[in-house]
């Protein structure tokens, strides 16, 4: 497909782990070591602590006990550490669950101390296929937890801000941490999109050209692409809203007038993953379409040739007929016959006669606009 | 279908007995002899019991009466049990033809002593058949009844869990243990779920190298399949719904908790059906277009051999018939008639004149494209 | 189609009047005469009663004047008797004509004094048409109207159960006569859905065996089957909503609970009917792909027949051409023109490259699928 | 088409103005010179007079202040007329544009002092086409206006019964005025609806025994008629809900319970739009599956003759074949090239031969099915 | 296509920047210098003035400070203006990144000192490409900001209605202007609708009478253009509706009646828009059916002769057979083999045949309905 790498879309991003039965023991979805950071950060401090034993967060946290707090955890392979989590922040066990066992819907989920939020980022990984991450999110006063199944650099834009910018990101407080992460989210998606648009015109630009089997299946991979995205977009954007009127005192005024950006954002989302499934099902039709055309291209040659010189071969096939009457007498053969062979010039007519009749079909043809190129 | 055993999806299930007249007698849609367990626990405490005499539920209920039970009952063919039901539990008539004649859509009926729930239970049976099994729950203060059309095994993991386990299950209370058992059902949905995902994956794979005329047939069965789901998850989304909102005191606060959990699980089959559902409309228009596209090529190759040999087919025609003009005095048969029969290689400028028709003809279809493999 | 007597569904079934003007006179949409039938009972009491002047009607209600009276009237083609019910029972005039005019949508209409509903029964009539008659109800303190545009006898078991029965029908009132009227009208609809769904079976059957172009037309039918009873259930639904919600005393408490269980029936049918709408979806399309399967086919045969033998054609006409060079001289044809002809075995020679061309294209085509049987 | 006229509607009815900038001139979209007629009326007195001059007007309202006045204006090409109504009787000037311009979906507007709405009819006029026209009226106490763009006379049956029926129509007052003008418009659509109901029982019909091109474009054409129905029936039931809701006390109680009859018949009417456009699609559907089995009718036809004869001609050719091997010492030509050729009855072995192999193939066709005429 | 120019419609427009962490820098998606007038008007006075330095914005406010002022901005490129705006009105910095970064979906955001609205004007620009503008509003007591990305002229209507009108647009105030300003792109929108018209019906036209590989482009161009504006105009509606009821005393109670002239066209808009979906789908289904058509028609003419001359040809072939018994004495060809080449009138015979079986075959033909024109 010309320049762009073609993007593998799988049939779709199934559940990892069937939801098992709560109370029982956790199984997580990724079986990665968990890389955890700490970075507590106020208007002009900023610290950044790799998490060797997790009393270094306790410790972290109360050293700097009027800072935020950022807690990233990378790896979701080690159940000790949600089990300290439960001990230490009180985080319910099945919030535990979602986290851990992967393949929950975007939602936000309120409890009188803290939020829990899911985000589902969908990105190109590095085998151009369509992976499906899903983030988690916890907010307490103060501190923000995120939680990733890989080590994916999702979020470095933010601890770049974080290190330089002195602005609203370090004075924001863990409410706005919480939108900047869960934002960096929803612009991926215009990435994403972006570049299954590119896709798509090269698709229709091929398709009008050339139309070929395997384009199909190319589309029908953006439309599940789309169909992907959709499935996220849709609760994240109710998530947001849920954000928005959260009546919690856990986000500030502020960060919800960012939310309602990130909101304005989902919405354009939807509406391009919208157009982008009314153009898939056009190209659809236009591939099918395409290939009919196609068809009919091939038929119109073969009927122009077979019409034309099938009865042509007919003509001759009579003048090589072998019939010659004999004479019973004699044993002579006589030339009555098939008087026609022995005409003078009875060849020359023939010939004249099958220029005619292809000549006569030829313009039957023309006229029925069969000659014609398209 | 390779290593995967196809399953027959029969057009849709139907309604076994159409609704009968309320006040009639029941009419059982099953008439498998009823096999009544009552389990009796506590914190610490697990009895279980085989119900030969409807007096055993009594005694049990009598005896243990601190501890929650459950009674399963499995089979629904007695008439009597009911009866009894009826009388020792106040339980409503309509509710009795309800757990009796099948075919219900999941719901939840609210009444001022009981809650009854339906559910249903859909799964691949030993004839690798989709089949569809109602499940009802009674819920009163410490005891639950479950009523199963059949001998199925799938509570099995629950009472695996309540014989071992002394948690949240042994603790939790008759609303606890309903909605473990619900659970149940909506986890059975998501293994059903991945086992078409596998078979549409599977599908596809064969669609792309070697469309076959059966292949719409499995699309068709996916694509019912998930309509059935659909058909049970929505309402058993509602029911669950209407359980987490429900005043009764039946309900104790822990439990909605949970629920809300496995109100989560029934919008991630939602959303999962949806998706598959949208892939099987892709693999029909797929399949479409591929018979479409094979039909392209055969169309192809006809028209090529046509086209080549057809005109060819006629030139040697036209060198074959018989013209001969006599001259009418001697009878002599004269050169002039056909003269280029009597050219000097004549015959060889005939091939050469062949081979570039042929050799035309060839850079023509080359040029449509028509003599790439695809 | 086997044993199943086909069914004639019509387009659509039109109203039979245009909404005429109100005020202006009435236009019945049946002509029958009516046979006009009183029944009244209580819970040991039962008396039927034919009406042959509508002074018998006030008659019987005066002398059991504590029994509930069902007052059946079959056919519509009397107007006076509407006069009649105007003028004793104060019916609206709108009612009237809703009544009296036929193609009314399921609803309810509350009045003061008075409810009125409409029911549409949809049912297989003797000539295995689709047929769609209007049931209109008026329920009074103690006396429900049923009318119906036929004398058809949907109500018989209705009669049984009066005759018969001394349970809920003896004793449930006017509003529990009204409901079991009701029921069976929705009753009737799943037998209809079934009857349909057993000619699914048999279309899709046939259809993986040998599609033929009238199955198109069956599966149109059962589709509109489908579309009909639609049309009328989500606004029986609606009534029977209305009828449960209803303030009005008219409808006691115990009516509600039946209803409620109607109320579930009439979502079980409309789930079906989306259920089969959906197969015959899929039907149409797997119709269509079959149909192009079998083109392709075709085609393959055509193709394969085509493609060996005209170019082995092409070579036998090339050695039937009469080349024949004359010596110029003395008139005698030399062999150096076409000298294949003159070889040693040039027959078997050719022969065996006509064998070897043939062999090579049905490799060829064994390479590409097209020799398998499907 | 047999004997109904076809109907020819226009790819959809388009604005025929575009919005304009409000205070600018007025811009009509008739301009028919108005033709204006007051009728006033009471329970025994009919009063109609033809407005020549807008002073008329007054005149007559003035001098019949006790009754009820219909002033119906039929054309609009009069700028004048409104700068009156704007005056005498407080219109408001957008109310006027909404009149004047066209193009308007149904509305209510409602107004301290008056009530305006719009209709919208359609028809078949007298070239037998569809066509689309904006009825607009206002209601003051005791006045109707009626705006009609043409001098349609679809208020005909009106006038009739208030020239004869001294019934509700007479004593209504204004607001049952209204109604029975806009009830008008919706038992046309009834009308309409059941033209296009024949005519697609005329397209099936044919569509079964012999599928035409042009019978996609007459389904088209139905089906647009659908779409421009509905498009006008929606925001007409809207109106009339609002008519029943609105607190305006120009509306009497007596009037809603008329209008509820017209909503009912606004909703039976959205019924048989949707129910004819599924058949529609049903249609569609069909017309495509008749076509593509018509291919396969003629591509059996083809496959069949192409395949019995071209290996027979192809025998025929080789026996055709001038091969003859000459002694190169005699020069004679020798019998063992192609000795069938030599044999006894060589010549009719080949015809059984030739036989045998068309037997053969005309019992594969046959068991394929592809010799049954369907 | 007839005079209509083509249109050129990209497959969407997609957003120009994807939404960008917002407290970074602004990037604009326009990068033309900005060319700001401040036009300041009063019933009867009119002041126009070029914005060289943004102090002359505030000189003409100060100076001009009982009139309504319209500052227009065209372009926006410079990001220093927007501090400006930010530092002199306390515009907040999500809303002027909003303005400069374009890809805004149509909103309301109500904030206590002022409103900001976003509308999508779509035309068609001087390449015949479909063009998406954003264009921004400002609404403050007296003062109308208007933003666009380009220099387009879409205002100029307001400009002179500005210039020589003494009206409403005079005298109603700022929300009257942004009332104003935002019906030009709803009115707009009728215009591209009425285009897009105007080309659906030459497709129609030509469809029907010689369809071609390239209209089905045509037609998706026109769907997509209908995409893009239903995209744009429900959310605009909904805007339109949020200003209507919006709290705001920025907005007069004339505006709002203006407003909901503006909300009606919207809706029309939408009207027509999914009318135009509609006809666009039919088209599609009628281009697929007239390509099935065309195909049929070249293989009924393939048909028809191949299955003439091909058993004709076959009969020519028998007898241009050279069987030839010869004598085994005396090496002379006896006239046994192949009698019919030896009788009588033997060539007369099989050309009545040949005729015979072509008769046959045409009455076969003529009888299917093949040799009918259409």
């Amino acid at each position: 497909m010309g320049k762009i790498k073609r993007i593998r879309v799988k049939p779709s991003s199934r559940p990892k782990t069937t939801g098992s039965s709560p109370g029982s023991d956790l199984v997580p979805s990724s079986v990665l070591e968990p890389r955890i950071t700490i970075r507590s950060y106020g208007d002009d401090i900023y610290h950044e602590r790799e998490v060797k034993k997790y009393q270094d967060i306790d410790d972290q946290i109360a050293k700097f006990n009027t800072l935020t707090h950022w807690i990233c955890v990378q790896g979701l392979g080690d159940l000790k550490f949600f089990e300290y989590l439960g001990n230490k922040f009180k985080i319910h066990q099945l919030i535990q669950e979602d986290i851990v066992s992967g393949g929950q819907r975007p939602k936000l989920d309120e409890s009188s101390d803290y939020l829990f939020a899911v985000s589902r980022r969908i990105y190109i990984n590095e085998e151009l296929e369509m992976a499906n991450e899903q983030l988690s999110f916890i907010l307490l006063p103060n501190i923000v937890f995120s939680f990733q199944e890989t080590y994916g650099k999702c979020f470095d834009p933010i601890i770049n801000r974080l290190k330089t910018d002195k602005g609203t990101i370090r004075s924001g407080g863990s409410s706005y941490m919480l939108y900047a992460l869960m934002d960096v989210v929803v612009d991926e998606y215009f990435e994403l999109i972006n570049r299954f648009g590119d896709e798509l015109e090269t698709i229709e630009e091929l398709l009008y050209r050339r139309p070929k089997k395997s384009m199909m299946y190319d589309i029908q991979s953006v439309k599940r692409a789309m169909i992907s995205i959709r499935r996220a977009v849709w609760p994240e954007r109710d998530k947001i809203n849920d954000l928005i009127r959260s009546e919690s005192p856990l986000i500030t005024r502020d960060t919800r007038t960012f939310l309602r950006d990130t909101y304005d954002h989902s919405m354009q989302i939807i509406d391009l993953v919208e157009s982008y499934r009314d153009i898939t099902t056009g190209l659809i039709d236009m591939n099918l379409s395409f290939i009919s055309n196609g068809m009919n291209e091939i038929m119109k040659v073969l009927t122009i040739i077979s019409s034309i010189f099938i009865p042509l071969t007919f003509i001759a096939g009579v003048y090589g007929m072998n019939f010659a009457y004999q004479d019973p007498a004699t044993g002579k053969i006589l030339n009555k016959n098939m008087p026609e062979l022995y005409m003078a010039n009875g060849y020359e007519y023939t010939l004249v006669a099958m220029l005619l009749i292809a000549i006569l079909q030829i313009i039957y043809f023309w006229r029925k606009g069969w000659l014609s190129s398209k």
